[in-house]
């Protein structure tokens, strides 16, 4: 993909300094995701890997809300009369996005305001720093609507951002939880002025943008890679991937602007 | 089991609506679990996975303690007298009961007033949920008569309750955890007057039991086996088990309430 | 090793009635590592695996300051100009520290006062308690260096001290975890004024050193191994080493002074 020239059918798109913005626009629906949606962000983010211009992703909703999840007529509706077949096909591409999430090497920020809930819970929880308003209200309610709160690897995400038993509430009842909640369990990483979100969103990208974006990828990949690994593998793992960012320019770039007293300017190689 | 008639010889059995109630009941002990309570624990919550008609567990102390844990003069005693092949016997039983309350499909909540150490607070960290009061008083005490902190899981569940470093403190040193912390840390998921406790734990286990039971038990499946898997191994179990869940009336039932703007009953199906 | 006689080259060394005392004393720079005190701290925390009368470890920085971490100078500099190979033995060497930390017996107790960035503060990660000032500054500043977070285990082990998300903010953008931010994440486990901070850690690993020590190395080794394994797995581990606690005499020393009513006096054995 092209960044400077990607024009999604489903959802917003901006491309500025190395950093993309992602906006669900069904604003009026407070940003629903339909079967096409998912199709779309799943192939974007799956792109991302090899679109080396683009260093940070924000992802963030229209009209003051993030997302409202599924939508419930065009999505919910149809799963209530599908075979075993389609509605593994469904959930199958569901946590694909997820899966895309991770696996590109680009930080994802979510700039969260309003509802986030059901999918949009799920997406906030896949991004690797969420930055959200006072008014934000988290709720992952599959329950809600008769399902399992283990819906795109939540049952074993949510608990190492909040803890198992503060997941185990959210995922077993599906109640909100408060923006407030959200900054004190972890979830959030800091809580700004609805005004300010996506200014805020985007200093933040900007400067990840602006560092050393090899290692940057190399960071989240260990941080998906290492989830479930022994201490000892992980330190092995971790003693090959950062030997290899030493053989990096940016590395080279840092000490010699130590050397030098300047700030130095990486360039992601 | 059958939960209406079931009359347990040590500890208390209450069934309603839905819900049982299980109180350890030798207050003026503070509750200690022997080697027959111990079993007998076991043998229940093992019993639970074919309990249909029971949808949510409570588990409380009677007389202002949830337990003291293992009985000093009925458990420590004999066990300083043992071989090996009955000391392993008799962790690999206590560690059964933790087993058996992480296998039930039903979600356990513990209600936690006064003591709360030794077992008493392993069991109170393999429930679910965990509803405490301000005067709880948490103590993972082994250490205090000369064993090690990893008793029944704890090395392995504590610290994705309460973070590493939490855990480690009170693993090695077997100090309390006031129920302050434990609100704060993520151990208790609230806390609520002494007066209101009962009620408080009953009406979360009653809002359960009213929920879509058959998906609440794969969350809870999923929440234990998702454990030390890697993220994408994760995502593929619950395209898989949310597809089943698809499959239930009760993700049905939730649509067409939707559909008619009315609230959805769940039949657990 | 031989507490009573050992002299490092590259650190202070005190011990006293079990507690070992490791002292980064560099203080005009704030305590940077080079790689012969990489080196001979590895070595020692090894050696300590057969060390029997060191019971608990403080490390701590002289002046105020715990760590620079890895000396700009003495260790990046070189670094820009090795080959693969020089590299990887570096990054191993510096991962065998860690591996070092976790793998000795006695509890180890990180003194934090001043800065402790870079692998200082992976040094006080891999600690198992943590002792802060109210001006403690930790930071992962890997990425100011133009190299990823993942650093000697910072992308497995930080995540399970504070969460996921909080873990993801401060590898990937280097910032400073204030003393606050690190007690209310659950990485240091307490604040203490700077002038009580010696003693506080001091009073620590004395009163774990007067406890069942075989049990605590037990508890540590536990804390290591059931970091990736499944919850049935972890609670068969766990049935197995508190059985082998169950012969020690420290069990038995701590029911006879039950019995009658004294304080137990362990002895590590």
């Amino acid at each position: 993909m092209t960044p400077e020239t990607f024009a999604p059918g489903h959802f917003g798109w901006a491309f500025d300094a190395g950093v993309a913005t992602v906006t669900l626009d069904r604003a009026a629906l407070k940003n629903p995701l339909t079967f096409e949606s998912y199709a779309e962000l799943r192939d974007l983010f799956r792109a991302l890997v090899y679109a080396d211009s683009v260093k940070a992703v924000v992802i963030r909703g229209a009209g003051g809300n993030f997302c409202s999840g599924g939508d419930v007529h065009e999505i919910i509706g149809p799963l209530t009369g599908m075979a075993m077949p389609e509605l593994l096909a469904f959930t199958r591409m569901t946590g694909d996005l997820v899966k895309a999430i991770r696996a590109c090497p680009q930080p994802v920020i979510a700039a969260i305001d309003g509802v986030c809930v059901g999918a949009g819970a799920i997406i906030a929880m896949a991004s690797d720093l969420r930055i959200a308003t006072p008014r934000a209200k988290t709720a992952f309610l599959f329950t809600r609507v008769g399902l399992a709160g283990c819906d795109m690897g939540a049952c074993a995400i949510l608990p190492r951002l909040i803890g198992q038993g503060r997941a185990s509430e959210l995922l077993f009842t599906g109640r909100v939880m408060t923006a407030e909640e959200g900054e004190r369990w972890g979830f959030h990483n800091r809580l700004v002025a609805p005004e300010a979100l996506d200014e805020e969103a985007l200093a933040t990208a900007r400067a990840l943008a602006a560092g050393p974006t090899f290692a940057h990828g190399m960071t989240k990949t260990q941080l998906n890679i290492e989830w479930a690994v022994s201490i000892e593998t992980a330190i092995e793992m971790e003693a090959q991937a950062q030997a290899i960012c030493m053989q990096t320019q940016d590395f080279r770039r840092a000490f010699d602007a130590f050397a030098a007293k300047r700030t130095p300017i990486f360039e992601g190689n």
